[in-house]
This record gives C-alpha cells, structure tokens and sequence, in this order.
C-alpha cells in the first residue's frame, strides 16, 4: 500500500513536466512548518534538530533560457541495482560471455572512432567546397569589376545559407543549436533529455553546421563536431532495438546507462580529435571539460578511439591531396604550421607574454559576459517560435556578411611585397594570404586577405610566420573589433555554432596587433604572438588548460611554444575567474539543466540531509496490491520507491531496498501476479521474463504506465517485489551533514539516496535524495538565510 | 565505557605492527561460528543472512617481499571530519585567510616544480660528470693500448660507485632501493608508511640515484625522481613544525592529508617532468599511473608545476651551453631528435609495426614475469643485512662492468662510413655514434658504441636516424639479449633505480634490430624503428599509453609519429594483459601494500559489508570516563571509535559518530575534564585548545598515547567527546552488498565506515570496515569458495 508518511519525497526528476506529482500534499510554507516543529522537536527533547517534516515538493524546474522547451529532464542510472534480476544476470555470463562484451565494447568504441571520422571528413569537404564556390563565384565577378553583383550574390548565398540551416534548426531539432558542449556535458553528468542526443539532432547538427560555417558566420564546426561524436556514439549505444529486431544477444549488454557513458565519452573526444586532428587533445579535452566521473580503462579506450579518428583522417587527407575532393585543398581540417625558431625567451617577452594572458583573460571574461546577455535577448525572440528564429538568423547573417565585405573598401590597397614571386601576390584563387579583392594588380587588400575566405583560411594567415608586416595594426584592430563582436552576436542563433573558431579568430588578431604594437620590444615573431593571443582568449573564455594547450600544440606541431603556451594559458584563466565562470559551466547553467558540482555549497555545511528531504514520500510494501502499483504509477513521475518490508515478513517494518519505475513495469506487465498476500520468489519471475527483459531502453523508449492493461481482477491481486528489489541502496543517516552527503551522491553518480531514522521506532525510512535536492538555488529556498550548525 | 560486543573491529589498520590489537578474543574458526549462526537465524525467523558475528581479527599482514622491514602502515585521513573544531575553524576563518590558504597553495606547488626542476638539474649534471670523467679515464688509457690498466680502472669505478650507493641506501634509508614508483602510488591510494616520503629516503635517493646510474648499472634515474619529486612535495607539506618554531598561521592550514595528498601529486608530475623534459607527459602520468583519485582543480595545479620544472630546465640547459657546468654537454636531460620525415606508411608499414606490438608486449610480459622472480630471490638475500645488499650490488655491478668491457671485444671493427669526416669517426671524446673502443684509426666498434656510454647517449645512438647500417643484426641482439639480462638482474638490488631505461634501451635495440631484419620490406627509418620498439616495450611493461605516448611524442618533438605509436603501444598492452599485471602493480603486490583497486572483487558481489566485519568491535560512549578512554587508547592500535550517545543523554543508545584516535589523545593531553558524568560542550574545549591544535601531524609526529601523564584522580573523571566526534561518519547497513560498500570505501577514500544494522532493537553500530576489510586475501581466507547469494 502507498504510505503518505509526509515526509520526503521520492524520484522527484521528472517533476516540472509531470504535474501530477504533488497529489497529496498541497505546499505549506517550509518556514513556517519548520520553526513549528522545532518547538515539537525541542519539547520532545529528543533532537537537537527538526526533521522530515516538510510537505512542501521540489520545483528546482528547468528555468532554461536558451532553447525554450527543453524536455522532460530526468536523472541517469549509474548506480548498479543489486536485485535478484542483476544477480541472475551476472550469474548467466559465462566466461565466453563476458569476452563477446569486452570485445564488443571495444569494437563500438574504434567504430566509432570510425564513424566520427567521416562525418569530421564529410562536413569538411563540404564547407571547402560550398565556401569555396561561393568565395570562387564572387571573386570572378569582383574581378571584372561587377562589384555589386558581387555583393549580390555573396550576400544572397550567405543568407540561402544561413536560412537553411536556420529552418533545419528551428522545425527538425531545435536541441541541435548552439555549441552542443553544455549538453554533452550535462549528459554525461548524468542528466537525460531525449532529444539532447536524438537521431534527429544528429542530422541537422551535421548538415546545419555545414551551412552555418559556409554561410560565412562566425562560427566554427568543433563544438558541433563534439556534439556530433557524442550523438553518433549514443546512436551505436542504444544497445540494439527490439522494434527492428536488432537484438542480438551481444548487443543487449549495453542496455545500460553505465556502458552508454563511456562509449559518449569515446564519441565527445573522437568529435575534438576529428576537428582539430588533435588525438591526445581529444582525450584531455573529454577528461578536463566534459566528463563528470572518469576512470582509468576510459582513458585507455578514449585514446583509442581518437587514435582510429586521427588515422583514418590521415589516410582520407592523403588521397584527397590526389585531387579527388573537389575544391577540398591542403586548407582542409586545420593544421598550421608555425615554429617557435627561438629557444630562448629574455625577460621582456616573459613580461610582453604575460600582458598577453592578463589582457587574453580580461577581453575573455568580458566574451563570456556579452554572450550570456546576447542568449537572455535572444532566448525571448527564440521563444516566439520558429519563424522568429530564422528571422533572427537572417538578420545577423545579413550584418556577417556587410561587414565582412564592406569592411574591406575601407583599408586602401598595399603595394605586394618585392620579394614574393608573381603568383603567390596577390593570390587569385581560394586561399592564401595575399587577396587582391578590389585592389589593382600588384597590390592586396589586407583586410580582405582576412574577412574574404573561410575562418579556418583567416587563422591560417593570422598564425603565418615571417609575414610581419602583411597586416598593418589598423587592419588588425578593425578585424578583432568585428570578430569579437560578430562573435558575440553570432552565437545564440539557431545553427549549429562552435565557439573554438570565432574565439580563436578574435584572439589571434588580438595577439597579432599586440605584437605589431610590441613588436620593438620584443623578439617574438608575430605569428607567434598570434598563437599565444589566441591561446590566452580560449583560456580567457572556456577555462580549459592542459586540453587547450595539447590541442594548440596538435595544431602547431612544435613542442618548444609549450612553456610560453602554458604561462599564458595560466594566466588568462586565473585573471578571468576572477569574473565569472568558463562559458559552457555558464550556458549548462542558464539552460536550467541541474548540473552536479564538484563541490558542496559552503550553504550545505550547515544543513543536514533530513533537512531538505521534500515530500510526500511514498513507500511500497515487499508485496504489494497489483492496483496500488498501478496507481502509484499513474500518480506520480517519480522514478524510484522505497520498498518496506512489513509484517508478517518480518518482525518490524525495515527497509527491504529500493524499486525502479521501470522495473516495476517490466514486473506487471510480465502479470507474475499471486491472489494471496505471498512471496513468489525470483524463479517463478524468472520462468517468464528473462534478465534482459528488465535493461533499460535507450531514453524516451521504455515502456508507459499507459500501457499496461490490466483488468480488475488483476488489480486486486498482489504482486511481489523482492525479485527486482536493489537490496542495496545507498543510505545516509538523517541527521548527516549535507555537504557529506552531497560528496557522497555526486561521487558515486547516484540517482537516488535513502534518508534514514537516527531513532529508532520510526519508519525505516524518512525520504529520498535525488539530484534536485542538492541544487543549490533550492536549497537556497528552503533556507534563504542558512543557519548555522 | 569500552564494550566488547563481539562483532566488528575498529580501524585495525596498524594490526601487524601491534600485537596488543587482539586483547578480548581468541580467533575462532570463522566458517564453524558462521554456521552455527546462520542457524540461529533461521530459527528466528528474521534474517536471510548471518550476521556479525566473527570473533576473529583481520590480520592481512604485509607479506613485503622487498625491502625487507615495512614500517607499520596507516592509512591517510582523506575524509572531512565534520566536527565541532572542524565546524568552528572554518567558520572563524575569513575571506583574507581562504585567499591566503588558495595563494599558499599554488604558491608551494609551483615552489615544489622549482625545486623539484633543481635537484633533477643537479643530479643530471652529476651523472654526466661522474660517469664522464669515468669513460674519459678508461678511454684514455685505452688509447695508449693498456687495456688492462683500462679494464682496472672501469670496474674499479664502477664497484666503487655501487658499493657507495648500496651502503647509502642500505644502512640510512632502505625504502629509498628501487624505483619508487609502486610507493608513491600507494601513498597516493591512502597508505602512509613513515619512511616511504621521509627526508633521509629523499637524500639518499638523490645521492643513491646519482651515483647508481654512474656507476654504469642498467638502469634509469626516471622513476627514482618521480619518488624524488613526491619527498619534496611531503617535505614541503608538513605544514610548518612545532619543534622548531615554523608555525605561522598560514601554513597550519596544509597540515591534513588531503592538502598533502594535492601537493604530492605535483610532486610525482614534476618528476616526471624533470625526468624527461615532458610537462605534459608528467601530468598524464601522474593521471594515469601514480594517482587514485583525481580532481579537476588539479589538472590545472599539476600542469603549472610542471610548466614551472619546464621552464627552469630550460633557462638552465641553455646557461650550461655556454659550458659552465663541467662536462654537461648537449646529453644532459634526453631529448631526441628524430623525424618520421613521411607522411604515410603502407599496408606493410602497418604489418610490421602490428608485429612490433606484439613481440614487445610479449616480450614486456615476460621481463615483468622475470622480475617478480628475480626479487623473490633477491628479497631472501637482502633479507640477510645490510652487508649482503652490498655485496649483492658489488656482484652485479661486477657482471655489468665485464659485459659492457668484454662483449665489444667479440665483434670486429667496423671502417667508418666514408661519407662522414675525419672528426665524426671514431668519436675519441665523450659522446657520438662512433666508438674507437681497441679499433684502429678509421674503423669503429660497434658495441662498444652502445655498451660503453652513458645510457641516455646508447639511447640516443639507437634513436638516430638515417643510419640505417651503422649497427649490424648481430650487435643489436648482442646487445639486446645483454640489456634485457642485466635490466632484469638489476632491479632489486640495494640502489634506486628505475626501469623506464633499461625498458626503453631493450627496446630500442629490440625494435631496430627488428626494422633491419624488416628493412627490405618496409620503408620505415630504422631509428623510427628504434622508437617503436621501445614504445612497445613501454606499453607490455609499464601498461601505460596515453602519458607514454605523450612523453615519447615530447621526448621526440615530432606528433607525426602520433598514430604510429598509439598503434604500437595498444597491441603491446593488450599483448601483454592476458598474460600478467603491469610492472608497477606487481610491486605494490609484492611489497604487501593494502592497495585499493578501483573494481571490486567478484567474490564481493555474493557477500555482505556484515559477512567481513571482524571483531571485537571497541566503542566509546558520548560522555566517557578517562581512565577507559585511556586504557582504550594503550590496548589497541585502532584509529577510530564509533561513539554511542547514551542514557541519560538520549533515549535509546544511537551512534552519536566517529572520533579519531589523534583527536583523543589531544583532548585528553588538554585535560578538559568534569567530575560528574555530563556534558562540557564545544565552547569549554576552545577555551583551552584551538583548532589547529587538532590538525593531522605529519606522518610519525603526532602524539601517542605514552605521552599522556594523567593522575589517578584524572582517570576516575569524565571526557565529553562530542565536540571532537565526526558527526557525519559513512555508514552502510550491514545487509548492504560488499561489492557496492567497496566502491563507496574506494570512491570516496574513506579510512573508516561504520556497519549499522538492519533490524532495530540491537545495538546502533554493529562494526566498521577499514581497508584491510576489502583486500582480496582476507576475503578469501574467510571464505575460501565464496557462497552465491
């Protein structure tokens, strides 16, 4: 029977879409209700503290700012539940079963690899070649001085672009916009919302990054690329369909959330590898940024699949180098070539380097702070629907592009270097650093050597070495000014958009113009400047280290940058903490997805766990009336129930384990039903349901409480839980310290914790913790000013 | 008052080391005890299980096969003790003394890269000087054709060298012989051993190190300064000492385990990095290999120590080309040059290098196999003394010296290459690919090219390319066979030593030999080769990839070999784990360590946290008289002590928390005693101590219990525990699986957890599992065929 012992509140994951949740109880002012039973407490003199009493429920809802519906939210299991079923399961892998799983995780993880190398490959070649005809077909007609047909038609393919890949956004899969880091990582924090990893998001993640990067944003396709690794590794993880008869006996051990983790894991870090060819990067960047709980073997997979990633690229870059790609040339994934040529450093480029890392770590937390006003402005007109998004897409789009081809008229041209042969100045074709745009023969326009070609082409030149003065400081200043804004601007629209590539761009011509201005001062060669600029804007914005540094060192190919490349890096990160937190912590945070930190709150320091417990709590007995399930069910969203072994099955009520909704509707779909109040015992479940039967689906497939049918009779009789039981729920003590228990729930990845009595004489247990419950803003609401212990 | 409830024992961590631990119970046969109980259960009705019931103790000695006398071992205290002291003194610290506690923190760890970059410096300078002088004496004389005097002069250095190095390590710090790694690594898992991170085990690796590696040895000064970078990190975080005086406010602050645990962590990477000149690779070695548990913030805290050991090595190697460091010349710290030079590599390029892999991690498997018996031996004569350590290292270093002079007089000379000029064949100095040995003028010894050098320029030798003929088949397997020989005989005698050399030399001459038997049908150079072999020696030894990977791709300063050596070291590890565990482990096995695996034993899964629990469980009551706490405190040697609240001061006996040993005897030295049995309360306590009173000493100096001197009268009064009682211990039902109670003791790095029972009416703890508790051997002593659940 479902106890309503008022206090605690089970599985309250899915609350803010289920509404149902709060049956029984209506909310009561936590306060007033608290201070009440204080006094109780304090009569009684029994405790020190008050306890479970609150009949309030947990709303921490998703205030999400960006991307307005996200869907229902619900927790992960990573626990491992210990019922009869686990045991049964365990107990049937025989030794040749337990190869086939290891090595067919270790397959799906190269597969992987596999795969997410081709799709890095796919979206190159196709930004090189729509770019690439885009930029061709302008040229030609700036070339016969058509200039306003050039802007046309440069203009009118730009916006084609970004429309399409607007639409694709707005009525496909509107999960898919954006970077795509703060929901893998707030997946693989352990928080599920079906469509963060969708087929369908997917697919317009690959094809709207392609048209968002060809349309000229400023933007770039790595960010999209880890979300695109993480898509196609949870695609393979399913653990095979039962609908399309994929259900292989091999294939159903991934079933799991545990296995789909570490295989997202492989594809978030195969997604780095394939977009900077950075292997070792990859894995640093899963392991600093993205994942919450790692371990060894992980690294030792990991590795492996961004080795498969950075060996199939090389094979495809080497046959493309044949010509067979269209205009897919040696621009292609990024790869620069720059060379320190210096061993050592004096002192004054230790100080030069280091104003780099201040100035990289001031522009960087200002970065973070525009984009997060830029996605509160914008979430309101993404709100009013899908129109409005393309609207807004096409708009900026419209700016990108008057900017960067207006831009240009402004510098007059510069004679070509002497030294230069006739060919390399100014260059006619698609890329290089000389491009003659509106310029007489013999002379380039240096601004639109930067604005007039692809992002990953403006890096190139930016970083090139020994080119000095090829950009003059008022070309530089005007091209950072309009990346950092146009950046700025840019992200929030509905398209795919990495933030790598626009900050990268803004911090190489920041570093660039630094060095142009410094450049008396100081030895370095400007390219270099440009690298440790671009180094201290990455470190500024997202706060990544050892990850930034390898991937830089990955893209450079020259090891003696790396102590520069550090000292910057350090500093940028430790000036911009002092503002505010690295973009993706703050874009998991204002899309209201209940992301776990590290570290308690100092607040929980002086809470107890009994203290935030929410209610109602409603218990299951070991053998339970089919029609109570049912209705429990029906009642609330919650995702696990106490169950509490009564007489006769024991002496005084105790806490036999913990049950899961799923679990529980595998058991009454199966009807392993007794008419008499009886323990039936895990074989006759058994004779029935096989131990696969009870693996979790991919998210958004299990099964429904709606579809179970079951007639009255059915209902009226009992059904026993035992078999699907975890007899081992972790547990904490209700008057244990908060922050403890926090420590306890994130490092151990639990969905669920079971509160129980200090006292004895009450009932084995008091309430349930979930991830909810330790979010900081509601605990914050309970306790507005937290007392102290 | 101390109850004996026969069940449970408390925090037996120092069990061997003290025999007074077993005062109340005789070891009964614990299957008999089992079965009888599991009667009694039946009978009542209640229980599946038995419960709690052994009377038995733990005692997983240390079965130490090397190094002869392991001093007790205690585990490190990484849990938060949530009690009043704690509670007051993070209260009463401000926002001034968190910012002085954050800048003092990183402050010491970048000082520890510093120093740490320091000795690394310094002991590659003595190297280099020591053994060069040593060559340039024996090649002197040789040049005069007194190949005798030569032969003299070479062993006689060499034993000299040895036999110091072994009196160093034997008679003033035993725990400095070996490669020091296995201990860092189970420092870092929780288990303290004094003399593991001691000053004297510092000094003498330093000096051992120097002269071990001087002396000709095959082996490396790598691991020993990974152990070297880990005692400056102890050293530095003692906190301060009392004794003399160095006790100002801030550095009280690092005197716990945790903040100690961080700072030896960058300790371990900046030996690493010091070692081969590879920050990155250090961190990832430190991620990979050294650590067990590994937070974000340090990565980036890791990262600058090694970032700072980076950049002083560099501002010193390039003071000491200006030849101010004796013969310190362009050897000094490895690096090496070397270049794939080609971009793709064939079908049978790839073959090759897949049978690379396997053969070295075959081989690898089998040199871990060969040197886990070889220090079974050795561990027998070490045993002995002191003087038998000597001799044992003066007969090898004996061996050594007759291998490395006699072999190359088995080969013929070789006439040098008439491509290069006069000066660069025969190389008469120091280093150089061309030995002169006993040849005539124009010709070469090849084998004494490698033999008789220094390791690092053998290994650079091998590593050069585009001198595919300089070695023939037959000198590279002489060499091999010898290396891999004296690799194995010499790990295990009395000097520090680290096998990253004698693994990476094996390798090297295993992979080259291999590329010139291949040579014909692979393109590949054969120092490419040399490069290969040894990553899959690395990788079947060490069974490390990623920071392997990353340290050979710094030491070589060339990522295009990327994808090659991930192939080689993957094959290898895989090769090498079906057959036996990485070398590292191993040790930490063999020297008895209590070290915590990441995964449960299967054995766990079908037991219960009550089924190992053993006895007897020792309690303390909340208000508790001296005299027993004392008396307590002298019988055993646990560390901690459930504390019961009692009548009067609740209603029924409930466990009121945990208190440490350490704790105790601070609040019994205070003498913050009442006559009557009640309560004091915090505030009397700080009226007397301060809370850095109770901050953990380092390891070996806190106080012990002989230190107290009580008066009769004292002993007859009462002590209020609750101030100094954890609050907040981690608990687990005793019904709770033991393979999940492990992952919580592992996860979360706890030294004690508490067992509650299930049922109510019994008493409120019913013991506490400690790390002995989960080590395999005791499991299955207890129970030798695990019962299925």
């Amino acid at each position: 029977m479902a106890t309503a012992s008022g206090s605690g509140m089970g599985g309250a994951e899915s609350f803010p879409s289920t509404p149902l949740a709060t049956p029984i109880a209506t909310p009561v002012s936590t306060r007033s209700v608290k201070w009440e039973k204080d006094v109780e407490d304090a009569a009684a003199g029994t405790l020190d503290r008050p306890l479970l009493h609150k009949r309030c429920t947990n709303t921490t809802s998703q205030m999400a700012v960006v991307g307005a519906n996200t869907c229902p939210i619900e927790s992960l299991d990573y626990e491992v539940v210990e019922n009869e079923v686990y045991n049964q399961d365990w107990r049937s892998r025989g030794k040749l079963q337990i190869f086939q799983y290891q090595a067919l995780k270790w397959a799906l993880a190269l597969f992987v690899g596999l795969v997410v190398a081709l799709v890095g490959f796919f979206s190159n070649i196709a930004v090189e070649n729509i770019a690439g005809f885009k930029l061709l077909l302008t040229s030609d007609l700036m070339l016969k001085n058509r200039y306003m047909m050039a802007f046309v038609v440069y203009i009118g393919c730009n916006t084609t672009l970004a429309a399409a890949a607007a639409a694709l956004c707005a009525y496909i899969a509107p999960a898919a916009a954006g970077s795509g880091i703060p929901e893998v990582k707030a997946y693989l924090n352990g928080i599920d919302a079906h469509s963060i990893l969708a087929p369908s998001t997917l697919l317009v993640k690959i094809f709207g990054s392609v048209l968002g990067v060809s349309a000229g944003f400023v933007l770039g396709k790595e960010g999209p690329m880890v979300h695109t690794g993480a898509c196609v590794a949870s695609f393979l993880g399913q653990g095979g369909s039962r609908k399309y008869g994929l259900t292989w006996n091999w294939i159903r051990y991934f079933k799991n959330d545990l296995d789909r983790r570490d295989l997202i894991t492989c594809g978030a870090a195969a997604g780095v590898a394939a977009a900077f060819r950075a292997p070792v990067g990859g894995v640093l960047f899963a392991l600093e940024e993205v994942t919450s709980w790692w371990r060894s073997a992980l690294l030792w997979r990991t590795f492996s699949t961004t080795a498969v990633v950075a060996m199939v690229l090389r094979g495809l870059i080497s046959y493309c180098r044949g010509g067979h790609c269209g205009l897919f040339g040696k621009g292609g994934l990024i790869m620069f070539d720059l060379s320190s040529r210096q061993a050592t450093y004096t002192a004054t480029d230790l100080a030069v380097v280091m104003l780099l890392g201040i100035l990289g770590g001031l522009l960087g937390a200002l970065f973070n702070f525009f984009v997060d006003r830029i996605l509160r402005v914008y979430s309101l007109l993404n709100e009013k629907g899908a129109r409005s998004k393309i609207i807004l897409t096409v708009t900026i789009s419209v700016i990108t592009s008057c900017c960067t081809f207006g831009l240009p008229w402004l510098t007059s041209c510069t004679p070509c270097p002497p030294e230069l042969a006739a060919g390399k100045c100014p260059t006619i074709g698609r890329s290089g650093n000389f491009k003659n745009f509106q310029c007489p023969a013999g002379h380039y326009n240096a601004l639109a050597s930067l604005f007039f070609n692809t992002n990953d082409d403006a890096i190139r030149n930016l970083f090139s070495a020994g080119t000095d003065r090829e950009f003059g400081a008022a070309t530089l200043l005007t091209f950072f000014v309009t990346v950092y804004a146009l950046g700025v601007l840019t992200y929030g629209v509905a398209v795919p958009s990495g933030l790598f590539i626009p900050v990268i761009l803004a911090g190489a011509s920041f570093g660039r113009l630094t060095g142009s201005l410094l450049g008396s001062i100081s030895g370095l060669d400007t390219g270099l400047f440009a690298l440790l600029g671009a180094a201290s804007f990455l470190g500024g914005t997202m706060r990544m280290t050892v990850s930034v540094c390898v991937i830089l060192l990955e893209l450079t190919n020259d090891l003696h940058l790396l102590p520069l490349i550090m000292l910057v890096l350090l500093i940028a990160k430790t000036v911009a903490d002092c503002f505010n937190k690295g973009v993706y912590e703050q874009m998991v945070r204002m899309k209201g997805l209940p992301y776990l930190e590290v570290h308690a709150e100092p607040c929980m320091r002086s809470l107890v766990a009994g203290d935030v417990v929410s209610g109602p709590l409603i218990t299951l007995s070991s053998v339970e009336r089919v029609g109570t399930v049912v209705e429990t069910l029906r009642r609330t969203g919650h995702n696990g129930f106490p169950v509490i072994e009564e007489p006769p099955f024991s002496a005084a009520p105790e806490l036999c384990g913990l049950v899961l909704r799923s679990h529980l509707l595998v058991l009454l779909q199966g009807r392993i039903f007794t008419r008499a109040r009886a323990k039936t015992g895990a074989a006759e479940v058994f004779r029935t349901l096989a131990p696969f039967d009870f693996a979790k689906a991919g998210s958004g497939k299990g099964l429904k409480v709606e579809d179970l049918e079951l007639s009255e009779e059915e209902m009226d009789m009992y059904v026993d839980l035992h078999p699907i039981t975890n007899r081992s729920p972790y547990t904490v003590v209700e008057n244990m310290s908060l922050a403890k228990a926090a420590v306890l729930f994130r490092g151990l990845a639990l969905r669920h914790m079971c509160v129980v009595p200090m006292t004895q004489g009450r009932p084995p247990v008091v309430g349930i913790l979930t991830r909810h419950d330790f979010m900081p803003q509601y605990i914050r609401g309970l306790y507005p000013n937290t007392i102290p212990r």
